[in-house]
């Protein structure tokens, strides 16, 4: 089948890397014309090194490339979603499946990205998304790799499956959108956390009490918009959450380790020099938090350091010494 | 109150430090009287390098400083925990609190380690059980750690809670013993099996897929046995989890290393030195599920690699191509 990935950052080249393994007709499409015209004369990307694009991959910076295509690959940053789903409203048809496979939450909507992506096709087609713990360098060179397919449409969820799975990368599905866009884009904010408890010079055992308890936290507030609470013990969210706080490739995580040495948020964000998505979905948790009622002490902890200049210490004493709780009781948090 | 810790290995006298901070009148026991009056000397535990331990604590080879006690550790490796229990028993009164803090399922019987406690002093007291991330070297420096308390009895878990909690050890209770102690216990072969990875080298995505579908695996066994989702999500299962499979302090993980790298699981075991308990975790496992009936692919190819000679490189393809699944569905593992 025809296949079409939309944004050349290194997970969308890996991910059209893996449609070309599996014999379909793949097009990458780069924003960048020039950018597009220099990958297919070198074969490489650059956020990709050391991995040779296969020769049957289309690279173009011409959208007519999505003419016919059966399945869209949505790959470009969050803030570029919507822009980019203008973009391809036109060529989409009902049988057309979109998957969305960026991280994150649209900024003053609130809006899962795979709903922006909705939005702005006028609901036409199937919207899927795709998501895990996958660090494009280790798919680049085919590790072993999984991740999860998430839609309402059952079919949709398996014609994802079937386009991607391979000796490398196994695929599961799931009806559960809510839960999964949830899990990849608030695990940020934890991955953020945890590099502050490295630049604090704390340990795994204090990493791992971060961890555990903040994914209890979003797990809540998942479940209350929605999600199902085993989507956040997946791949989707304890898997991403795994890879992504103890990776040095994670931008959150070097973000916090700058603030957890006593850098400002803005002069950590400025030294990581690229979009760091914990900062605005601890904005974003905040303001759902606050919608649905849930408490959170660890999110709203981050946002106070992040957005209402709160000292760090004096926050991890808050935390260790809040009245004593117990572990199963949801209303043990109220 | 008074409070024995009955084994000096590293955790043992983390906790018996944990007691003494928090002002309690502690014994800190050792089955050979020559290394207790060594440590009574030095201040020092050598499984403990670098902490001096409080003057206050009380270090002994004698049984009777069990007379009169409120609360008893039980710190053995889980080896040794039923002839300690046998030790311990003359001098417990229906007061006494008891708190498991080993790690395991008893070799033959397939018990879990508070019941292996409570056959042997004749369920004339409460058996607790505390576990969690925690690294004994990071307790020992008093850095931020949390770990849960579970016992039937909600009063005797918060009892528990309240003799251990502090600003740098925080405790949550949980009326789940058979969740808290399966989880600690199985999750050692999912680091041993994360020990493999890194010696296949696999990286980060394989490694986070291996531990989540894993977990997914051990829950499932779990609740067959009465244990409750959630805590397999909690502090004894994904949190003690993450610090293991991403600590070179786990034997474990380390044997797992020797065997992807080709040694055979005796050569790995003799190697390491010391008791590997992912390995004795394997065959329990693998005894439970057939006893319970629950499909755990992973574990299963554990055990045909650690006690049948099974090839490792064809077990990686074999789980990698299994039929396709859904992440959510039970039903998709029969």
């Amino acid at each position: 089948m025809k296949t079409v990935v939309l944004g050349s950052g290194g997970w969308g080249t890996a991910l059209s890397q893996i449609l070309c393994d599996n014999g379909h007709e793949t097009y990458l499409w780069s924003h960048s014309p020039a950018k597009a015209a220099e990958m297919a004369r070198t074969r490489e990307n650059p956020l990709l090194q050391g991995v040779h694009l296969p020769e049957s991959l289309h690279i173009t910076g011409d959208l007519d490339c999505l003419k016919g295509a059966d399945l869209v690959v949505s790959a470009p940053p969050s803030f570029a979603v919507r822009e980019t789903a203008k973009k391809m409203a036109p060529y989409l048809t009902e049988k057309t499946v979109v998957v969305s496979v960026s991280k994150g939450i649209e900024r003053d909507t609130n809006l899962r990205l795979s709903q922006v992506i909705q939005e702005e096709t006028g609901n036409i087609c199937k919207v899927a998304v795709l998501s895990g713990p996958s660090h494009a360098e280790e798919v680049g060179i085919r590790l072993p790799t999984g991740c999860v397919a998430a839609c309402l449409d059952v079919d949709a969820a398996r014609f994802v499956q079937d386009a991607f799975m391979n000796d490398y990368f196994r695929v599961y599905t799931s009806g559960d959108v809510v839960g999964v866009e949830l899990a990849a884009a608030l695990k940020n904010v934890i991955a953020l956390s945890c590099g502050v408890c490295d630049g604090l010079g704390y340990q795994d055992n204090t990493k791992a009490l971060l961890m555990t308890r903040a994914m209890a936290e979003i797990t809540r507030l998942g479940e209350k918009l929605g999600g199902s609470r085993q989507t956040f013990g997946g791949l989707a969210g304890m898997g991403d959450l795994i890879v992504t706080c103890t990776s040095m490739h994670s931008r959150n995580r070097r973000a916090g380790i700058l603030i957890g040495q006593g850098k400002t948020p803005r002069e950590a964000m400025e030294e990581v020099g690229a979009v760091v998505e914990g900062y605005f979905a601890a904005e974003s948790i905040h303001q759902l938090s606050e919608r649905v009622g849930v408490e959170m002490p660890i999110s709203r902890c981050a946002y106070e350091v992040l957005y209402q200049g709160k000292q760090i210490r004096g926050v991890v004493a808050e935390l260790m010494t809040r009245a004593k709780k117990d572990e199963l009781l949801e209303t043990a948090w109220l």
